[in-house]
């Protein structure tokens, strides 16, 4: 019921008589889900070209998420993305639907069909060991219909190897920062670019790294040139923001 | 020495003979900002009408705020935003420079002028405590030149007041959600929007809030449906990121 | 919107055609609270009588907490709380509609009208310092019609104060347990009545009490026993929510 | 020698000369336990029918388990529930007592006899993952004789799934609102139904989780509209606190 | 009702039948303590000369403290220890009943009486600026009837300063060991006496002190060889444990 | 060079000219250890009856445990405790020295001797799940000659548990209370008994408990009637100092 | 006693009878400090021309300030760094010894000396509100002989600023970088520079940079390139280490 | 980028005509390092004798390690340090590379040559179970060219292990201090030498260690005396630094 127009459209027909109040009332009700028992599967969204579904794999069995994506699939959705999905579940998975699967960043991407190539996001990391979070956020982009160019291993530690990439920076209407331990990259490119920088901080390193929050903390201090945070580790979170800043509609089309 | 295209033409002028290697390297170090000392006042950004330059006032005196605005100012800078600046260094700097003051956000806007009004960010609060946060990004977005929309007092705990200003919501290019305590807000307009949204925790509430802690760990773990986090009572940092959003170009125009 | 029969209601008066879907729109959306821009404030439940309102008066200029609480005034509001309300912001709320104040809780009760004098809430804390909160709580639920039995300084160092109250306590309805420091007092109540009990961290303590947070972990901790817990300092909380536990109808009034 | 009552019937024993002082005494010790030597089994309570007992599983052997199970039970104890107790105990436990053995949620029922269904708790979370809890609660209340309905995957990202449930909220007697990540279900039921709210934050999710830190926060700073609090993954507490509550006697009857 | 030799003879009294069941009740009840409504006044424990009782100021107003230690000496207590008092507060306190007060550790004593000097505790302390938390030990130890050296600024960073005092710390009974910062004080004295070693954190320092956090956590992990810690800044708690162990009697007077 | 006494003697012989000056100082390095390269093994202590000493297993290999073991052996040491030692070590250094070990305490006594049996402690748990704790303690204190009284599973929870075996903690010389979740064991002891309570949070628990920071925290916050803390799980550092206040020598032998 | 030279002079003096043994224990004891009272006043270290003493004047009194400064300064010493000295208490002390005081940094010079002006140390910050802290080091490197260069305001988010002043970085012996915030500014000069680099977390920011954590957590996950960190706001004690390092011989010396 | 002397050659040689500017450009951005794809290996510092390169090894596929070790390699670096490489990794590695590895440290040193022995580098630790790490940090100075000295196991709880080698601690250059749990080695250590003091808190403990947050607090809490910390357990980086510093060119070479 999230949406005013549809709301309209219905109390219409029902003053049209066309439909009675307690079928509005049920309709309104059972619409836009299907309920599998463990999970009610969102359909409500039109089912557009190149746009993906996710689900969130972790804390559900390969038998529960092979049945969300079957009944997404049998409803026409196609690209749906099942983050933190183990090997093993993927297995599963893969024996009841279509599905491709990206083992480090534990990633799957159910019923896959055709994309689009659309702007230009960029994906940078910190160091080596950031790349599974990196590829979670590139794949989930692509999934969902953007071009994503990869600039990894290009940590502040070195500062050379950022500075000498600066063109390819420049070029993007959207940077997606990851990185773990000191998490400085996202306040260095934040300084450099114009467009919006998506942090992702990233549970690399030990010690007093406490699993990501050194990264954490370090990337939320550092949003005053337009720059925000994800939840540590969550590449799909900056992958699927990312695309909906990417494919924002210009002002002038208004 | 942030740009290519810089770096190329500095290059190019050496190789011209226009200008000596010693000089270039000059150029390089002493172009983007003033020196004052105590600050290093950037300049590097070209002065387009309707852009916004920044002063962070906390731990600066009065003096080194109004010594900054006033060489920003006699370089052509308009409409600089004073953050976090108390009613007493604001009296002070307004005797030095053309300042308007807005004291409940602790934000001044010096040699204020001419601004553009484009697009659309909604700036909603959960409560009425959290309209000092709500107010610094509405006036820093504003300053952008950003049409801006006020939703205030729409917490979750009374659901209808949000759900009955869904069409609000439904027109923003950019939804800002400034919410304490348990920081639900963001988590339910993200679902409900299709648009970004930057998910601002306040320090409002008390105890178990630990300052802002518990609406900040709320909201970066409902990042996954396209919002992303600024600091706590960041209001600047989540108004100039919407700006940059709600200005971006669309994807035809490439 | 949160009610399915005043929705069944408005779609059937469409549905006669006594109501336009336009302007049932329009009353989904006004109906449930009046906007004083700075607060959208709630008149939506049935104002019967003994039943309390409240206002969270922490970050809210005295202007406001009055226009809220002469708002709520007019439409027949009585009994309404106005927690967090420091003395002078009190004066001057008192200064525009009936108030009666308590300065140690900073709790306001504006409108005062008629009260019932409902069952039996036990409210017990640890120390004479925990008063305040646990004055907050006896209030609330004294002003939302409850009988209320106070029962201070009890805590567990000196076990036989307790004990030789058992029979106080074991003829609550509901027990509202405050403590501060190590907050074993809920632990041993738990343990004591068969009612459900309401823990109430509070921050009286100093050092390795982190502002309450060492009573709150050992609350949480012994929930095993029917308790739960609120924020905090949260008296308000746990005086609202043993009356409604207070109330409860018996199950053979189903 | 909690009980006024069994403390005056003794003393007066004790004066008719039917009692000892001595074996007073030693009554006063002896009587409310048997003494395993690792466990002091609690047999104080009548054994009702339909009330459950509890054994908490973690950091106990299987034998010490089934000993204790196996002595309430030689008393007359049904329907003795078995927390977090893992596969391989409840084997053993189970080659010892009659067992009814749940995996997901580790919980066993020993001795299982007949229950009644009193009532109505709704069990609600907001994801498939949370399931584990939710049903360790449901479980819990069942066993103690509640009659349970469960509502599953209603998290406030998808907000009309909840929506389209008010109904099913609407009948309940109590609520156990179940949530990891941000938490924010309880907030928003809590501002949707008038009875009492049981918020469990679970440690699902990731990052910024923190192992279910951020959901408990979350719910703690929500509990001004009848809310509290049990301690994370602690689905027996809130299922055990329900029942209490939607077993209460109504005030009519006193 | 904590001694058993006490329930005895009650018990043989009601047996006897100089004592009805209903008297009996009554006095377990109400002996123990005076009832001043905001405060349960222990007056339990048989009043020996030289035993102090004491008083937590903090929270309380002057007009409680004052009241409570009235009634105390009115009970014929000596040597009340009123612990966290501000000046303010004892000024009050000075005109009700007879004070001495030490301004610097914040702690009165009320009814002052004569007092023993037995056996021997040592009072050390990191820094000059531990000095109100080590005085509040020796003057709580002091006011109990112990003899108490004081062995200030003998912090590790000078190890020669400790050293050079080694016989003083070798003839103590027990050793309070006072330190902020780093807190390795204790570490350091804990291996070099045989005897008890009490470790008081303080809040002294700055920056990752975290107000004391460091120093307690330091001291908890250097447990290993006879010391234990009591809380932040608390040093009553460590004096009157010291107290205690000073005045074990010997293991062969059994 | 921990003793004047040592020093003295040292300097005397080398004014008598029966040491030399640069013996001395080698005298100074050397005696009081035997250096193994990875161990400093501490043979300064005399050989007492009785006496135990001690070996932190956690981090060592079995080669280093056995090493250190057998120097301390050698120079007839006896009763050697070696902690956190899992059972796989244990079974190599039971090849190498003689060795008593246990399993759910992981504590060996290496080179077991004859014991005393000192005057009374107690040992009592909250709960069952805390024994494997408790048995560390309890075993130190009986290696170093003391007599140990075990009370387990006697939690605030079920208070006449605790109260039904009063004259039990009565006929202490000193307690040790262990306890996890919210720690009240040791607040409620500290409030019976006279004499020291030393209390142990254990990491016992789960959710909120954070590894026995609940139970810490309390603890802590507990201390002002005669009871101080050690580390979490520390069970050896209870046992170690329990020793030190049980042999106490009485002040009358002064 | 730290220096085995002296302890071997003294045994010497010994044997050859010109010291007594017990008049070497006493000097042992009492030759390194003077003994005030509250404080005892290290005057161990040779003085030689250009070094530094130190007074921590937190949670001292004026009095106790002046005096230990006073006691120093009769035993020759010159140029006495007070650090976290207020305005009022540097009035006092100033009328009772020579002192030069540095308000913006809390820090007095007492004894104002020659110094020299050795090597070269820089130190940055990353914004002017640092300039506290980082004039703390500064002016504590300079009263102990070092030459300073300050390079203020450089921070990561205007990386021009930096990259500008490489040159002066890159002539450096020692860094100093002075950060709040994300403090990302030591990670990147640590990359930048050779020499050692001295990080220092500072307290500037606000919401989650939760007192210097961020910055703090930030610095020691960056610190494998030849950097480490001192305490929050410790200029004085990177100012000290950097001293050290700047004035380290060099290794053909030895 | 980050080095003077090469933008003015680059530079030059572009006013010579013998660069073209867009060659230039080229230049600076690919001089640097070896992009490998998932690494950009840094070769831009001249590969001198005795100095080491260094890879992290965790989250680093065996297969990126070789590679990465195999370009330096190939570049001619020697003495190229793997830190945090486990031994399986490190089988791997041995077959592709020429390998020294050490399995307690976990690091690996790859194209081992001739190394200098410059100086001296103590290495302390407080206990036996610090070794791995002390390793790492001492192996790290060795690779790099520096004479290392190992103090294992001389802890402050045992005074006289640390004071009997305090000859080996004045003739260091430079410290690296060791030590977990309370970490107090370093305060010790700080205050007895006048040479930089590294230190390096472990995770060696249990409890309310922490995981190493103890050591590092206590360690940060010292830092007055010329000392400073690295990351727990990060011996690398502390041999990393020690080298700089041991390497130290003296002042009067300037």
């Amino acid at each position: 019921m999230d949406n005013k127009h549809d709301i309209l459209c219905l109390l219409r027909s029902v003053a049209n008589g066309e439909t009675r109040p307690e079928d509005a009332l049920l309709e309104l009700k059972e619409a836009p889900f299907e309920d599998l028992g463990y999970a009610k599967v969102d359909l409500h969204r039109s089912v557009r070209q190149g746009a993906a579904e996710v689900i969130y794999g972790a804390g559900k069995t390969p038998e529960q998420i092979a049945g969300i994506a079957a009944a997404m699939g049998e409803r026409g959705c196609r690209n749906i993305l099942i983050t933190r999905m183990g090997k093993e579940a993927a297995d599963y998975v893969a024996s009841q639907v279509p599905l491709e699967y990206h083992e480090s960043p534990r990633l799957g991407l159910a019923f896959p069909g055709e994309r689009r190539d659309l702007g230009n996001i960029v994906v940078a990391t910190g160091g080596t060991s950031d790349m599974p979070v990196a590829e979670e956020a590139a794949l989930t982009a692509e999934a969902m219909g953007n071009h994503v160019t990869r600039l990894y291993d290009v940590g502040v530690a070195g500062l050379h190897r950022l500075l000498s990439n600066l063109d390819v920076l420049m070029q993007a209407r959207c940077v997606v920062a990851v990185a773990g331990m000191e998490g400085a990259l996202a306040s260095v490119i934040g300084g450099l670019v114009d467009c919006p920088v998506i942090a992702v901080p990233t549970s690399v390193g030990y010690g007093a790294s406490f699993g990501g929050l050194s990264a954490l903390l370090s990337m939320l201090n550092s949003c005053a040139s337009g720059c925000s945070v994800v939840n540590i580790d969550n590449g799909f979170g900056a992958g699927y923001l990312a695309s909906r800043i990417n494919q924002m509609e210009g002002l002038e089309t208004k």
